[in-house]
């Protein structure tokens, strides 16, 4: 099988130009078919308060209201996607940006919850089939965190999700590393300790440190996540800084997960 | 060769919700392959309102400055372009939202004149190859009006351009249809008069045409470009009324050019 890595950056890059060439540049540079998946950032906020549309919050949590959906379109399908898109190709990576909808390449629906979060999209089906097709006539996909539901509507639907889900889906069809980049340095036994990281977590030590309490509360998820796409024939997940991409590619850097 | 529309429409229609979607209808029923360049419509303004942008303008033309350039990639190709898209799925036709930047497809340069125009791009190459590719994958392309240099700039394109670019690039590959579809029922000999529509010009009844005073000058440029479309191999342009989408790929409806 192929190599294909499914590469998550999140809105702290995006935000950062400098540090977002660079990191594009790293991405470019990875040996065989690829695929980014981006988060949103900030400017969303910003241009919803420069528009005077509130920003509905419940419990934490914001709410993706019509007018909401509009900007994170126009914003994550838009400026940020094809602003990822035009700098690839200055590295001579070709690449393609889409959404969810492009394609049909995810299906999803209105999530349906005790709180109403709006339009937010729970991902049912990744099209797999034409993810594929379109890696044979391009370097790398780009995907914002915009889906649909086959009726019309777009949703607004979680990076993080996407990655994992595309990564499970294509792992089917390629020999797939998943690579979430986020601002620590991996899964740290000291949060405040960039040299703490843990460099191998398998199923057998995540349960050790999980009993000896030595995992962050907020990795947890992440972690979970990590799991559930190795248990489903993703080869490895690693997690890790976006601007060591390149090592944690290799697996000289981060956090690795593996089912073994 | 296979049958291939392509099919541009403008920003009155793209505002008007209602319109938008029967529009979008009709080209879902289309016959064969088919791609749909769009334009602006009023929504960039109205944002760029809103966030206390200037419109700079310089003898009646939009200058589109960074913070333009901006918005125009955040509502054609993040807004409109997905709206068409999930639109077109929800019309059971598999289509992918592009701009020129997403897999290279169109390569422009920054237009050097007196004036400055700021980043506005006029179109070096097509890349006919991967929009032939794509639509062995898709039933449909929809393009939205921003193309890149190859040197790491997003440019704002004139869609009308882009539309002829492209027919002329792929009616190589094609039998080829140009769709121009805008508020007017076609070339009219009394302008304010949708029954007086000019059903065929060929090259010696379009200089009849012009000697005789009967075109009406805005209509010139129009015309040129679509002769130029016919001379380089288009089969036929058509212009007509976008709410007429049907009988116009029919020839029902409309003015057809050819070059015979």
């Amino acid at each position: 099988m192929d190599k294909l890595f499914v590469v998550k950056i999140g809105g702290n890059i995006i935000d950062d130009e400098a540090k977002l060439s660079s990191f594009l540049q790293s991405f470019a540079l990875l040996e065989g078919k690829k695929i980014l998946v981006h988060g949103g950032g900030k400017l969303a906020t910003r241009i919803a308060e420069a528009m005077g549309i509130q920003q509905q919050m419940v419990d934490g949590r914001r709410i993706t209201d019509a007018e909401t959906l509009k900007i994170v379109t126009m914003v994550y399908a838009g400026f940020i996607n094809k602003n990822i898109v035009v700098q690839l190709q200055l590295f001579n990576c070709n690449a393609t940006g889409l959404s969810g909808a492009d394609g049909n390449i995810i299906k999803a629906h209105k999530r349906s919850a005790a709180i109403d979060y709006g339009y937010v999209g729970d991902i049912d089906e990744v099209n797999a089939e034409l993810l594929h097709a379109l890696l044979q006539i391009n370097d790398a996909l780009v995907l914002a965190p915009i889906t649909h539901d086959g009726n019309g509507q777009l949703l607004n639907t979680n990076a993080d999700t996407i990655a994992q889900e595309v990564a499970k889906a294509m792992s089917k069809l390629y020999d797939l590393d998943l690579i979430y980049s986020f601002e620590k340095a991996g899964v740290l036994l000291d949060v405040n300790d960039d040299a703490s990281v843990i460099p191998l977590i398998n199923p057998v030590k995540y349960e050790q440190l999980k009993a000896q309490g030595k995992i962050f509360a907020g990795m947890l998820p992440k972690l979970d996540n990590a799991f559930a796409a190795v248990f489903s024939g993703v080869h490895k997940v690693i997690i890790g800084k976006a601007e060591e991409l390149h090592e944690l590619a290799q697996g000289k850097k981060g956090t690795t997960i593996i089912n073994e």
